[in-house]
């Protein structure tokens, strides 16, 4: 196995997922020295009160000059223009690697800007809560969650091995995994089900509106605080999901287009069928749907994936009772 | 406060629900007696084993003569034809009620069987979990839980306070609400989430089966086993959820088709206008929705509905962190 320590890391981008990255190595003094890199003041200045950042910079460029390890945590729409800031001033023998949602346009931003003798590995840590800013950060968001690492054709064994390495000491479970299948297995497991329940709360939200230009003891319309009120019988999940940093999935669907609509395209066919269903009154037709969800549910506990809640784990609390009635 | 004690429970249907009601009943002395009726010899012989029911019938009709409270708690296309088999034997003065996810075919469906001198107060307990069965149930299933009661016009006051009463007795807040008011604020904060995350869940799982006609080597493919493996990233939620018992389920869309099809038409035309967005690089769009539907999610946690997580209040685990990445 790899050494997973470097001596100097430079995380871009000072949030949910760089200052997690940033207290993980400083509890497991997995890095020298950790600087850090954020456009805003008040991020930088909470960075260093809170102490996960050793030295805070404005600029990309000084922030990365002597890095071993460079991961951006930005939004995935300033991957381009840093990648151009910081292509003259990274190390030889640097490694550079991201925690973006989507991987094949990382690779596009990033590839064209990095010197000869920088080793470019893309990631991507599958974990995240609802929060985000460098307060919402912690050191156990990785514990049990993938990282999975899409190194482009060619990529530097070394780095790759030092890179899993360096994110099985956070405490991940590592896959390395071609960039355009990373992109199409999240475009279903996490970017369209992130768009249907955006869908879903706004339109819930937009009936508070009609609530109010019309006559509000009329039976037939839907106060905004009664769907907040009654939320809990399923609503509520999705309101979690829909409450996601706006920047940061702006940019994933942006930036993973094609995989996206094409999931949507098979979702939308799927919900046009169960509404056709549901018209007719084809009772066999839903219910055989209804039990065939229910094993694809049976096998994600059988995966092992819903264990009992626990705040280490934050998605792993499915045991649970939820989502029913 | 009117007296939430009832001499003799008749509970139709002994799932999730109906075991739950007859737990609680017996830890906190709510009846004297719970009557207990299951179409299946193995649910009437777990009832009594387990000890939640006194005594058992496979006929609605036996089970109910006799007792002061009814309470239908099996699926809602049963309703009909319980109804005529209960319809003369129901005591006099006996309070009819229910646990279905509906109320406007509740009535529809139970009024025209009730004799005079019987009262008639659909009721709607918004709790749940994805289990199903006698055993699945448990005593403070309705704790903090919202149940709303939707009597008919006309119906006797004393009935729906004594009902009310005995939800309050049973931890549960209890809401009176016009049936048909209740059946549009359910589709969109139940039964279309529920829709949703059916149709997604079996969309993700016919990939599978694309997998096997295919070469699995392939990156253009996406097996099963991998939407489950990192289904943390958003996707798991909606397993959850599409978990759900399928006869129940089934029922709940034939029973209140008008209003799951009205907010399942103005969600499908605001997933249009996303999807548009998407396809034309539209990120003011994009994210100007993200950010509005981030403000409901902060309605939900403000208004005290996401609390700390709890056992005993199965949906009540939105502050953890969840759904992102």
């Amino acid at each position: 196995m790899s050494n997973p320590h470097f001596n100097r890391l430079a995380l871009i981008g000072l949030g949910l997922i760089g200052s997690s990255i940033a207290r993980v190595c400083k509890e497991r003094g997995l890095v020298d020295e950790v600087i850090g890199c954020a456009p805003s003041q008040a991020t930088r200045d909470k960075a260093l009160e809170i102490g996960f950042a050793d030295r805070v910079f404005e600029d990309p460029a000084e922030a990365v000059a002597g890095a071993d390890l460079v991961i951006l945590c930005s939004p995935l729409g300033t991957f381009k223009a840093i990648a151009r800031q910081i292509g003259g001033a990274l190390k030889q023998g640097a490694i550079v690697s991201d925690a973006g949602s989507t991987k094949s346009s990382v690779i596009d931003a990033l590839a064209p800007h990095l010197p000869d003798g920088v080793h470019l590995v893309p990631g991507h840590p599958v974990a995240g809560t609802e929060h985000s800013g460098p307060e919402a950060g912690f050191a156990d968001l990785f514990i049990d969650r993938f990282c999975i690492l899409t190194p482009p054709k060619g990529a530097d064994a070394g780095a790759v091995g030092r890179l899993r390495a360096f994110w099985e000491a956070c405490g991940s479970d590592v896959e390395i995994m071609d960039p355009h299948h990373h992109d199409r297995v999240l475009a279903i497991t996490s970017h369209l089900p992130h768009l249907i329940a955006y869908t879903i709360v706004g339109t819930a939200g937009d009936l508070e509106g009609q609530l109010e230009r019309e006559d509000a003891e009329s039976t037939e319309m839907v106060a905004t605080r009664e769907v907040i009120k009654y939320s809990a019988g399923g609503f509520r999940d999705f309101t979690r999901i829909a409450g996601s940093d706006p920047i940061m999935w702006r940019d994933v669907f942006l930036n993973n287009k094609e995989a996206v609509l094409e999931m949507l395209g098979r979702f939308s066919e799927d919900l046009v069928a169960l509404q056709r269903a549901i018209r007719w009154g084809e009772g066999e037709k839903l219910e055989e749907w209804f039990r065939h969800t229910r094993e694809v549910r049976r096998g994600v506990i059988e995966m092992r994936q819903a264990g009992s809640f626990s705040p280490l784990e934050p998605h792993a609390q499915d045991e649970e009772p939820g989502g029913a009635d």
